[in-house]
């Protein structure tokens, strides 16, 4: 089974079963998924995402996924590994495991990925969010990435992928005056269109530019770990993110994400910690 | 080498290395730690913590636990396996898994967890919070354990082992008259006086009542994830805690709790994804 090629982002997680090896794929990091001279952090959950989504028959979806960042990425032939944990009723857990071949011809682990699956569509109860959605101008007055500065486009070919929107009210970084409220927020889509699921919703997770931005600190940040909640299934649409910090300390700082979709549901919430950007 | 057992809490969290078996522990889960009939999922996540605290020397601090909940455990024996992933410069990665033997002599997974651990002794870099630590009224104006309804204590024996103050304004659920913010909060330090350190903080971050309580939905609300970024090493003496939620959905919730240490500095980090409780 192959996945069906729809739009960049399918092709950037399409994976191969290996012959002989259960749970076990092939993959390519596509080079127009880089940023910073590494692949994207939430396109990397999202090829492991997609490869335990194959192991829970009736559980598609990633209701809660953990991954462990070890080394950069590069862009060329990727392997997954499954592992299934636990299957149970209403969730199945597994771990994953995406390796690189490097020059010297060894197998070197990238991700470490711990995750419980489920059916968002079978969802019951109330919603009860006290959460409110970012209060954003339209798109067409917010600020595209036609606008970055070019050696930020540079680092940062995935950036192309996006349609990204930016609340002028968090993009003073860009212009040498950051608000050092430690939150970025925008409108997010694909560039080529296709409409959000949980997978997407992953790499959506860490699309944004690094919140340290925003502290007055330009420089990448390496995730350490990240984790996703998924709420909801998205309704088509655009996607309101938002990224906050709130403590930045001995090297280290927690980025926050929240996802909703077009219909005011907050489908996904996400924490990560990073390492700070060293001074320039 | 065996840990020294100084308090309850070491005790709690002692292990015995397994004759022949690197990196594989025995432990003891004391009826102590019960609550809503299983062991506390903050205490598994310390017992976790602390058989890879001891694979990765130079390197004790978990700067990232993620801990996947498989099934209830039970007081007793558990054993714990670790995996070295990665053992880098300033982070190492590794998992662990901890299991116990059921009535037909079958072992049974209990929780899985991913960790990066590093050495918070040497976190340099600027402290930038914005977070505030939560105005509390003094310890011995907060309400202890002993006004707690009696089926509550009945049924988390683990409270005996806290001195655990809430904040008044937070505990009208206990009254009858949930506030429906989302938010319980208040002080913590063990009965028996020990002085909080990481391996305590992950016991911290699930200690106090679940936070659906003060939403007007009594009842225990297991535990699905739970992620715990230290920040610092804590200074002795009381630790102020919050719990709050803001998006309880389709049968879960996310719970996030900050722990402050008595110097004012934000020490810990948490998130868990908690399945609600159903309607009595």
């Amino acid at each position: 089974m192959t996945t069906a090629i729809r739009s960049e982002f399918d092709q950037g997680i399409a994976l191969t079963p290996r012959p002989g090896g259960p749970g076990r794929y092939d993959g390519e990091l596509g080079a127009g998924w880089q940023i910073g001279g590494g692949i994207n952090g939430g396109l990397l959950l999202a090829v492991a995402g997609h490869a335990l989504s194959l192991q829970h028959p009736g559980h598609p979806d990633p209701m809660s996924i953990s991954g462990y960042y070890l080394s950069a990425s590069r862009p060329g032939p990727v392997t997954v590994g499954t592992e299934v944990i636990r299957g149970g009723r209403s969730l199945s857990t597994g771990t994953a495991s995406l390796s690189q071949t490097d020059e010297q011809g060894r197998s070197v682990e990238r991700l470490r990925v711990l995750a419980s699956f489920g059916d968002l569509g079978a969802a019951e109860g109330e919603v009860h969010t006290s959460a409110e959605p970012p209060r954003l101008p339209p798109p067409d007055q917010c600020i595209g990435m036609e606008h970055a500065p070019p050696q930020l486009i540079e680092q940062a070919a995935l950036l192309e992928r996006f349609d990204l929107r930016l609340d002028p009210a968090t993009v003073g970084w860009a212009l040498g005056q950051p608000s050092r409220n430690g939150r970025i927020q925008g409108w997010f889509r694909l560039a080529d269109g296709r409409d959000p699921d949980p997978l997407l919703l992953l790499l959506v997770a860490d699309a944004l530019p690094p919140v340290t931005f925003d502290l007055g600190m330009p420089g990448w940040a390496p995730t350490v770990e990240l984790t996703v909640h998924l709420r909801a299934r998205p309704v088509p649409g655009w996607l309101r993110v938002v990224h906050s910090t709130r403590n930045l300390a001995g090297g280290y700082f927690e980025e926050d994400a929240e996802i909703w979709d077009e219909s005011g549901r907050l489908v996904a919430q996400s924490r990560q910690l990073a390492r700070a950007p060293r001074p320039a």
